[in-house]
């Protein structure tokens, strides 16, 4: 019975989902795949560091308050020492987003890949900011680079274009990439001001304390520009993004489009122009006939169109972190397959 | 380079389709796979047969009336005998489809995966009515049966399920999966009467000379069956699923629905229910905040329920024979990944 090693750098509520997952999910992975895991190590920014070759108890990770108090071993000097230290088969990078360089996130990969550990990410920022790199990397070290989660948490969005699709050229896509922006425009739909929105926002756990990154369109624009990179093969940063939030949204405008039955959305594109692509994220108005007028609260919608599908669009609904939490488990299961270790 | 040879049983705008789009994708079939194909025999119900192990010139087979005029060896005595005889490692299925019996397709399948071809079909007659036995059949001869455009044309549904949603339990699903009806009772909502909008989804060829197989919800039915059968686990025959078509939607009721601000779908559901399952097919009405209010004409639609993913919908929108024609290439090049034949 093959086991397998894991590192986890980041252990917000999707680490912590993904523990639990795992444990939901022992007995299934052990009678379908043969397979078992131990957990070596696990680095936070403000919870403390650890690393133990024979296996952390699962049950004990999810109640501590501080890593290192677990820490039978001296404490590593950094999470790149961890990491170069700890064995692991698998290293799950899950910290928090730098959508401007993608950093520290690259260098912790750049180090796994080395060190000949699958990665697997919910973090938007390496692959926009890496992609190639990393790729590259995974391949010279004969592992896997994956981040179904970094874009629509679980939704399959990359791997539906691995097996699913073969031989599809993508011409563009449209959709709703990002949660907070549409669940704010749906609260002042229904009334509330724009800064009761965001409150809300914040106490149901989908922006941060600064909610900029996604009102200001950054987050919607790093996963429109993964989307380019990844799956339309044309180098995308953040930055190349055609960006316009949702500030400028007043409830005068969500009155007017109302009033005509329709809805404001914050909807991103991407079209191919011979070699370049395109992408903007716009605040637009849309009617009951698009699919776009039913992604309500923190649902989200990508539409994608493609030489041999004319519209293929996938809905992710109700999402969490154990909706992303599912999507590292899913990319933990495909790099396996591909090293041919699972049936 | 590998050359694999293809037999084509059933040659209507879909096997047109595949052979068109197999031209199409030659150079990158050549290009990425290293893959050439030839065809080796086409079996019609109304246009005879030819059978070639040297291989028929793609542009005769899309335009010659009656294929028995190709010929230059003697014509075999049936279908089974065709399939017995010629040179294949594929045999393509699109016979029409027998909704009560899957019949003569189930024997076509059968002969096929005994001869070991592998088997790729459009016809959701075998899976509704052969799925487990020509399962079991391939697995027994080391070949695949796939039967990705056997619900929503080309939409990866199946596939979904083996690469991207590994380990996932699905609960259940509620979907729009005839185009057929889809469109009528989007023409009746337009002021069409019943008898004009028949006569027109008759005129673009999405049902046939008698409507009632999508009218009376047959088709639907059929779709519902074959994903509780394939994606549930649980065996299911059209006959079993509880089934209303549309021919009690009056032009009152859209009316009614209208003022509403809603419309009329044919829905299908299937909820599991302890050991067993649960499917149906009925015309309701649905809101503008539902997501199947949007899918208009000919587009379908399914959401899935699963014990990881909540929600997760697809849409297929604009399909025609080109899309069916690219799931039954999708399938091709994932029966020969699956022999580990290509990359």
């Amino acid at each position: 019975m093959p086991e397998i090693s894991l590192i986890l750098v980041g252990f917000g509520n999707v680490g912590k989902a993904f523990v639990r997952l795992l444990q939901r999910k022992s007995d299934l992975l052990r009678d379908r795949y043969d397979l078992t895991y131990r957990i070596t190590g696990i680095a936070t920014g403000r919870h403390g560091m650890v690393m133990d070759p024979d296996g952390l108890d699962p049950q004990k990770i999810l109640e501590v308050e501080d890593f290192s108090t677990l820490s039978r071993l001296p404490q590593p000097s950094s999470v790149i020492d961890l990491i170069q230290r700890c064995p692991g088969d698998f290293m799950f990078e899950n910290s928090p987003v730098n959508h401007e360089t993608g950093q520290p996130a690259i260098d912790h990969i750049r180090t796994a890949l080395q060190r000949k550990m699958h990665v697997v990410t919910a973090n938007k920022g390496p692959v926009v900011h890496g992609y190639h790199e990393l790729i590259a990397l995974a391949a010279e070290n004969g592992r896997s680079f994956l981040f179904e989660s970094a874009v629509m948490d679980g939704a399959p969005i990359f791997s539906v274009f691995r097996e699913p699709l073969p031989l599809t050229e993508l011409h563009g896509f449209t959709g709703i990439l990002n949660s907070c922006t549409n669940f704010i425009l749906g609260m002042m739909d229904e009334g509330k001001s724009f800064e009761e929105a965001v409150s809300l926002a914040q106490s149901i756990g989908i922006t941060e304390t600064d909610p900029s990154e996604d009102i200001d369109g950054w987050d919607a624009a790093v996963k429109a520009a993964a989307l380019v990179t990844v799956l339309m093969g044309v180098p995308m940063k953040p930055q190349q993004v055609d960006r316009t939030g949702i500030r400028s949204i007043t409830p005068i405008m969500l009155a007017e489009a109302r009033a005509a039955g329709e809805r404001w959305k914050l909807v991103c594109t991407a079209v191919r122009e011979g070699d370049d692509v395109h992408a903007r994220v716009v605040p637009q108005r849309v009617r009951p006939d698009s699919p776009l007028f039913a992604i309500n609260g923190t649902n989200s919608y990508v539409q994608f169109h493609t030489d041999v599908l004319p519209g293929l669009g996938i809905i992710e609904s109700d999402p969490g972190p154990e909706t992303t939490a599912y999507g590292l488990l899913a990319d933990m299961i495909n790099a396996l397959r591909a090293k041919g270790m699972l049936k």
